[in-house]
């Protein structure tokens, strides 16, 4: 242990290289040591395939890549199974190693002043009044904080594969390796028990089947989804604003004001019913219920401990007032006895009796308790009866709006302020003020998410049965003329009697729970693809229609490139709806689609047509005297350079964010954002500081040549991208040959089905498989496919300078370009060709594959030439991400290899070409195997072969997908 | 950062004098920078006075004294009140440094291989080796730790004084100090916000009114030590036990059975009706109840854990059995739907849908579970209903006994471990089977303690009744004969129609309760002021009378001299009956009082006289082929000196332990020993290896003339302490006059009565406020009394050199003297000088203060030179006790000083002599002054300023009281 203490100093100067490898190799030491002790002959398979893996990797010689194939290629179809699932594990347990690695880089910072990275909210301030930015006193910084709200949605990602439990397997490495770190001091024994609980946990994740055999429910995404508030962000999130107030006091700034709270959280497990019939009424309304019952827990134990807390005596005149109040009250009403006894019943673990007049914090704490035990009842009957929760919250003594409950502790807040206690005021109090004031009654405010398509069906089935004629043959026009007409009229439209098709009756069912909900549980109504403006006015309609007392404000989702372009002017056409634009008071949401657009125009016009839009939508806003905050969808799997998420929204054009940030954290990014509460720490400080900057340190306005060219670079790679994927009649065959495509299909991820209506052309297919196939053979394409091309003619047209000065100049061109050249930082097109020549015949996409891989390189080269870097992700400050990557591909590549000879297989068995007699005859030696393969018994007449077969793709797919996530 | 890391390492080496002192410092300052927020004035009086009372401290010349008392006099009565709750305050700071510096020692020794100090299990592993008291494998450890249970028994302290939230308060505190210890790499805004944190409590502390009003129940008392057991003890035990296995496997011994546990826990609380009328039957009912309770809740989260990390799907063949026929059975049982519903409504937090068959081992585990809540519901039923809580357990699907919750597991722990994954069996799954064996269901088994008297009561109303004449007027040999045939017959005695007086009633319902309790939530029948064999015969026949399916062990517990000589004959009497002698087939327990002993022949004669019962008992026991097994009730307030448990159970004589060892563990000392996860583990640490030491490496055998000397010591000892305090018609006076005995009875400590049956004499006194009274006066007599004189005489006949073999080769005798040394040393017969002084007339006691002083300084000078000890405490290795102990007069010293003064008041106004005027025109200035006075207001009538007196003595009790206690 000598040794551990001494390298530590030295640790920090020459950056954390050797470092990763210390817990890699402890990790893959203990994995090898687990594995042998379970079965020794595959253990030195899978060394044998790390070796020859390692070899190729760092020599890239074709040779060894053949050797490498060959040892592969003659394993049996269940040592495929076995080494696919071994190398998935060590990959993943290398990827734990990079998060402790860079969560205790992170943590290094923090202590020593090491002058690069990330910047977390202090040294903001200190750079925003360094750069004058703002005044030296920070009042600037104060004035934004006041008015920064941002509201971190989280959603359920379609590829979220990892079962619940291995994900607890991995936390609980994490913190293993963590407290090896941290631990300085611990004897030998303690050591060889966390080594012992390393090797447990490292153990039950091998020996756990690493595929979930049946689809989540949403309730139980969201249930996942809880479990982060419950276990880190509730306590984190007040650890964060606490650390605010300390930024700005250091800056001689006063604390925020106690009612506001830069951070809200928002939520779609449960509510976004786009393409996904999981999601019903009655389960909007269980994941309500459920987010409000985690609510009162929270906050019950938060109470229970101020019980303790606040055992002072000293009370200011209101404060006494109340309880003299309450005294007089109970004295003829229940008796103490009965109260006592009450409480027992419900077994509270302190404070049977009533508390003493002499304990007046007490006093009103004990009432907040009750009440919340009250609400937690109410709720569990709201669970187990379907009628309005909201009736019947109010007609329990249930909590409903946060006033109720704010209005007594901030009575004690006072108090202790007024008698003198305020360090005590400002203790756990105002940080459960705060918490209330951050998460509400209701945990999450739960967004409503449905396609336009399916309101207008629900109008077009009212107006034909009122005999209004049909809704959706009617012009634009009519449909917002009826459509203002309704709003301001106060006579009913819904018919009673009317009987609807199934799926506008569960539209209309929806609309009648979001009536029957509290507000505070629900945010905003979100419509994806949303075109015109009578698609908002409708959805507004339908609530007034239904009795929603205060309705949800409508969130337009523009993903097609077309709705995108119209945008502007279904803005403009709403706001001129004098009603509308009264309605809203002055602020509106909208959301650009990220994951679709990608699609159909290619990357870099996608990114470039939502700039676009953002401007053109923000100014017409601005015409009406709209603030107008933009929602944005991140996409799960598109990169951050070193901290990208800073850059990104650093790369939102001035002016379009104004301290209002509304931003979705999907699947597996809510796991790295909030694993711990580091973690989670870290994830609130750069949204801050990154929003904060944003509005103080707006970034430049780019110069109308260098829209031009942008204008210019995105017809053109639009063309390009086009070009190759819509009309080159080689592609598609290409497509799903060299890719696992087809396959993606059958494996079942996520609670959302994969194909819209089904037919087999690429329009049809959803974006995230798409993105998925390429990313398995790491090439790529969608997001490079055309950049080359564009880049090409602009310095053929003598452009290159303007480009350079646009990447050092502009941020959204720097990011978009870096992000590019991280993706191909990962990606190999060797990998690629290999695909291509396992998996196609040459004649028919032979000379397209040879094609794509030079368009590639050309990409890679204009790339750094404009960029102006050596090569991919050679710069001084990302050297290590670079490393990082190359750590992983030993792992990888094996993967590939196994999942190319399976694919074969399995499309060979599927033309019914006679392979060899092996396949009918599979029989596996060891008999769990067995079993294990029926686990995968969707239909238990196929052979054990194709099982087989077919459960090493599906993981061989899951270990590359999470070989090629990054991390920050 | 520099300064503090650089200075860690040296920490190490010069002992922790400087150390502490930065603690204090910090806690110190922080406490006058809160003091000054509230009353600058206030503040500087402090430091005037505890710069007086340090310049005194450190000088000891009389006219600082003066000084300091002259400064103290002439504050106002409530400024008396508000000095004397900030030292108050402050020592408590003080005490929690030195907890945290302790800790912190105990820390670096476990990592640091420093040689000296306590000894932790692995190395008293190392030595029993080295030193040849086991084989070098280590098999007598392992066979002796196989057959090793020490079961702690809490119970509440009568000076448990501390409120709860002061507890929790001094928590915090302690964990603050200790994150600034071992965080060393913090940023300077963790810091300052730890540093608020502190300033905080600290405030909190200051600013809640010490004094606890009202009587906590015993329900209250449970509930605290309930909670211990939830935050700190469950999983405490569970990580020292996988210790013990470590340490084991580091000898090359396997790790202990699964079944055994070698700790267990007891409880008193809401069992011990020993002269406690508010310890009823349905109190008793109520406590283990709530218990049951709370390990259910304990093992239902386990279980819930469990269910994440039990995810693997291979099992051995029993556990497919299992899972088929759970299949089988649903099938055509409630369909899936329902279950789902159930447990939605259950609120279960996973894991609503009925787990699949390939996930075995949830299977098993959602059965445990679903059972663990029907547990719950069963027992929150039985809490608010009164009939049998064992029928209505059994009328449930409840666990009852730890079989049927085991069983399930052992079977999960078997398939683990046969299909390979020791490693995940031996992780959190054995964790919880050990806990099972550790807590059982009941989570600690509760005694139930009565007086012998009582019994004798009811038998006697009994026979009375049915006319056999009247029990208690027969002869000893006519009870036993009687009992031991009613024991035999198989006809009932208790008659149905009988009325008995209150106190009968009482009785035979706690019989009744026993009866209807789950066995496992039960411990042993504890007889307080046991005489006789009849005592106990007469417990185990009201057990068979009342149903009691298997009866308590019945424990006498001989506490009167003339008892514990008698207990041998007892005994003898007792297994000489066959029936008992088979009914207890080779095991009894008998405990030896000693909180009274020490009250009528002092600390000498006291600690011999059992020691010798102990002998003779063990050989009766061993005569009849009876393992006993002794009780340890341990007074909270005799010191170990520097880790003294150790010592205190090496003191006990050879063969009277052979691993089972039940002791118990009061009031304050839980806080102590459980306060968090490090203490609680060096807790069980020290238990198990002083036990394991006893086994293996038993204490000598006492030679015949040391133990003639000691028969001789505690005769003159005791016949002096007699002599003094029975016979000298001046002590009575003198004990009244300069001690504050009877203030004493005026505060409200602990839920039990002081006086047993009211006369004035000493006889009647109990011996808490006995020792407690001189205790306050700094002179505690009841510890030194009489040893003096006993070993002048020994001296004088030269034996001098036999005491200084005996201290040197006897356990017994060295312990017995060093505590007595260590109780001198925090001594200072110069304030009970100041006592007498003031509040005693010279004429009447005079002679006797100066006498008894000089007995002291005789018995300490005598003491050295047996000890051969330059001075108290002054040995290699304690030095720092007499530091910490120095450290603290400052602060003890001016709360004497007060307590006089106000004592005086106090008996002033009681005599009714006319103190000059501002007795009655005492009007404090400040407006909440005057409603923390009327808190105290037993009665109204009665001034405030009396009660400002009242409350100062009170504080200056408690706060003397904390400082004379010490830690490890």
């Amino acid at each position: 242990m000598g040794d551990s203490t001494v390298d530590f100093m030295e640790i920090s100067r020459l950056g954390s290289k050797k470092f990763l490898r210390k817990d890699e190799t402890l990790l893959r030491s203990i994995f090898y040591q687990m594995l042998r002790s379970h079965n020794v002959k595959l253990a030195n398979k899978a060394e044998v395939v790390f070796a020859l893996s390692q070899a190729w990797c760092s020599s890239k010689d074709p040779e060894e890549f053949d050797e490498l194939e060959k040892y592969l290629g003659n394993l049996t179809p269940e040592e495929h199974l076995m080494v696919a699932s071994i190398f998935s594990n060590m990959l993943n347990l290398h990827n734990l190693s990079e998060d402790v690695q860079s969560s205790q880089q992170e943590l290094a910072e923090r202590i020593g002043e090491v002058s690069r990275g990330t910047r977390s909210t202090d040294e903001t301030f200190a750079r925003l009044i360094k750069e004058g930015k703002s005044d030296p006193e920070g009042n600037a910084i104060y004035k934004a904080l006041c008015e920064q709200k941002i509201t971190l949605v989280i959603t359920a990602h379609p590829t979220q594969a990892l079962r619940r439990s291995l994900l607890k397997k991995n936390a609980a490495i994490r913190k293993i390796l963590t407290d090896l770190h941290n631990n300085v001091k611990m004897n030998k024994f303690e050591k060889s028990e966390l080594l012992d609980a390393l090797h447990c946990n490292i153990n039950a994740a091998f020996r756990t089947d690493e595929l979930s055999r049946k689809k989540p429910l949403p309730q139980d995404e969201m249930r996942h989804g809880l479990s982060y508030f419950q276990e880190t962000i509730f306590k984190g999130a007040a650890k964060y604003l606490r650390r605010l107030d300390t930024a700005l006091q250091s800056i001689g700034q006063p604390p925020l004001p106690l009612d506001h709270s830069v951070i809200s959280f928002g939520s779609w497990m449960g509510g976004d019913r786009d393409g996904n019939p999981f999601v019903t009424a009655e389960c909007t309304r269980d994941v309500v219920i459920l987010a409000r019952n985690a609510a009162c827990d929270l906050y019950f134990q938060e109470v229970e401990k101020l019980m303790f807390d606040l055992s002072m005596w000293r009370c200011n005149e209101k404060l006494a007032e109340y309880c003299d109040k309450k005294v007089a009250d109970a004295s003829h009403t229940l008796n103490e006895e009965h109260l006592a006894f009450e409480r027992k019943r419900r077994n509270y673990c302190d404070f049977w009796r009533p508390v003493s007049r002499h304990q007046p914090y007490r006093m009103v704490l004990e009432d907040i308790r009750d009440r919340l035990h009250d609400t937690r009842d109410a709720l569990h009957t709201c669970l187990n009866t379907n009628d309005s929760v909201l009736d019947y919250l109010k007609s329990r003594n249930a909590y409903i709006t946060e006033e109720e409950i704010l209005e007594p502790l901030l009575m004690l807040h006072k108090s202790l302020c007024d008698t003198g206690d305020t360090a005590v005021a400002n203790n756990r109090l105002k940080d459960l003020i705060r918490q209330i004031n951050t998460f509400g009654l209701g945990l999450i405010r739960l967004d409503i998410r449905q396609e336009a398509e399916r309101h207008a069906d629900t109008m077009n089935e009212i107006t034909n049965f009122l005999g209004l004629g049909s809704y959706k043959e009617w012009s634009e026009d009519k449909k917002i003329e009826f459509l203002l007409s309704e709003l301001e009229s106060k006579r009913p439209l819904l018919p009673r009697t009317a009987t609807y098709s199934e799926e506008v009756r569960e539209c209309l069912s929806t609309f009648k729970i979001i009536a029957e909900m509290p507000r505070s549980s629900l945010g905003n109504y979100v419509i994806s693809m949303a075109t015109s403006a009578s698609d908002v006015l409708s959805v507004l309609l339908l609530q007034k229609e239904a009795n929603v007392e205060s309705l949800l404000h409508v969130v337009p989702l523009f993903e097609r490139l077309g709705d995108l372009s119209e945008a502007p002017n279904t803005l403009r056409k709403l706001c001129s709806c004098k009603w509308f634009l009264n309605h809203i008071d002055g602020r509106q949401e909208c959301m650009l689609g990220y994951s679709d657009s990608g699609k159909d125009a290619g990357r870099l016009a996608a990114a470039y047509a939502l700039y676009r839009a953002q401007v053109d939508l923000t100014e017409v806003a601005n015409e009406f005297g709209v603030s107008l905050t933009f929602f944005h969808g991140r996409g799960g799997t598109v990169g951050r350079g070193g901290g990208p998420l800073h850059l990104a929204i650093r790369s939102q054009p001035a002016g379009t964010i104004n301290g209002k940030l509304r931003i979705t954290v999907q699947g597996e990014i809510i796991e790295q954002s909030f694993a711990d509460e580091n973690v989670c720490f870290r994830t609130l400080d750069l949204y801050t500081s990154a929003t904060l900057e944003h509005s103080l340190d707006a970034p430049p306005v780019p110069k109308q040549e260098w829209k031009d060219l942008m204008e210019e670079l995105s017809r053109v790679s639009c063309d390009k991208f086009r070009q190759v994927v819509y009309k080159d009649p080689r592609f598609i065959r290409y497509f799903k040959t060299a890719t696992p495509e087809t396959e993606i299909g059958r494996m079942n991820i996520g609670s959302r089905p994969t194909k819209r209506k089904a037919n087999a052309g690429i329009e049809s297919l959803r974006a995230i498989p798409w993105v998925f196939a390429w990313t398995q053979t790491r090439f790529g394409l969608p997001v490079w496919l055309g950049i080359g091309t564009a880049l090409q003619e602009m310095v053929k047209e003598g452009k290159l300078d303007m480009l350079r000065e646009m990447y050092k100049e502009w941020p959204f061109f720097q990011v978009t370009i870096d992000l590019v050249e991280m993706v191909l930082a990962k990606l190999d097109p060797a990998i690629a060709e290999y695909y291509e020549k396992r998996l196609t015949n040459p004649e028919e996409v032979g000379a397209l594959g040879k094609e794509l891989r030079a368009m590639f390189e050309e990409t890679k080269s204009l790339l750094l030439q404009v960029a102006g870097h050596e090569g991919l992700l050679v710069t001084s400050k990302t050297s290590t991400l670079q490393e990082k990557i190359s750590l992983r591909a030993p792992y990888i590549t094996p993967l590939n290899i196994l999942q190319v000879i399976n694919l074969k297989n399995m499309r060979d068995c599927h033309e019914g070409v006679e392979g060899t007699h092996e396949k009918k005859s599979f029989q596996p030696k060891s008999e769990d195997m067995i079993r294990l393969l029926q686990l995968n018994s969707t239909s238990t007449s196929r052979s054990l072969y194709t099982a087989a077969v077919e459960d090493t793709v599906t993981i061989t797919m899951k270990g590359i997908a999470s070989g090629m996530q990054n991390t920050g």
